[in-house]
């Protein structure tokens, strides 16, 4: 089942800046294979549940490793049956109606 | 890696009313054997990473046979390596504080 | 016009442990004279808009006020027009369905 | 006080195509002034805590006007003391970790 995600890690008991595990998640997004898209808040993720979901953890356990002790993360997924959409296609139809 | 989690579905494509769904993956938690919680705005569940993600991949397609044709879920999930907690340890931390 | 919150404090920069800032939350909730919850992964609220907002604000203020450097929220938010709903009535709609 | 916002709205009772009612929410949010950035699966906000709660409440008064019955909105936000942040600086922050 394909699914898009809406993908924040908050890394907790670190300092207050976070940039740094970010960009490491990115990196697993994208040793995974994964069709993803950083965005100010979090990333988009476009993949079949169990690669994401599978990629998710290993960004936890990656930063885990790196000695963080606590994370939360807020994931927003999305699937549907009426039709195929990508990333892109969300964007597009949004912008589409704003003419 | 044991992940503490709230799950809240959001069936789209619907009547507004959407407790028979909300209740149908009460019923797909509790065949995966995971301890569970419903509360008002989402259900809190607690187990081992991968049987959470399949438990919610589930829930997503059993709602899709009952005809839903679009789901969007809402998943904060957190995972600490510096003790083990549990939901119960984590309303009872907040309830000590408050004398 | 009413609003049914979730409302998931994340403080960042500090130890892992954060109850005692989810606790100074919930006296921020009760001084505002909300109705709310606490649950294992954030706090279920019922009020009007500016009301439940101008409280998570005051959360904030009063988290960065102890020292908090930052402070990521995470919250659910559910307005409606079919049918007046409280928390209770939620929570209670899913168990009669589960019979 | 400055907040970052993620805000991604779901119309619940309507038809599962969702777009024209989101970019009614980008028009809310262009008409209160503020600074706002759509992705595949939100939107980004930036602006005072009180300015973007009234456009975030104004976008569920005007999609109720529409006839929508029921809103789930999904909102992270992020406020911090250490030093003043904007959303192109926290996409930048990221993409310098990355080289």
């Amino acid at each position: 089942m394909k699914v898009l995600v809406n993908f924040q890690v908050i890394p907790m008991g670190t300092d207050a800046s976070v940039s740094a595990y970010v960009a490491e998640c990115e990196r697993v997004l994208s040793d995974a294979g994964l069709e993803f898209e950083l965005h100010a808040n979090g990333t988009n993720i476009e993949g079949e549940w169990g690669a994401v979901s599978e990629a998710l953890r290993r960004c936890h356990e990656r930063l885990h490793e790196l000695g963080v002790q606590r994370i939360q993360s807020v994931v927003s997924l999305g699937t549907r049956t009426d039709r195929d959409q990508s990333l892109r296609d969300k964007v597009e139809s949004v912008r589409r109606q704003l003419g």
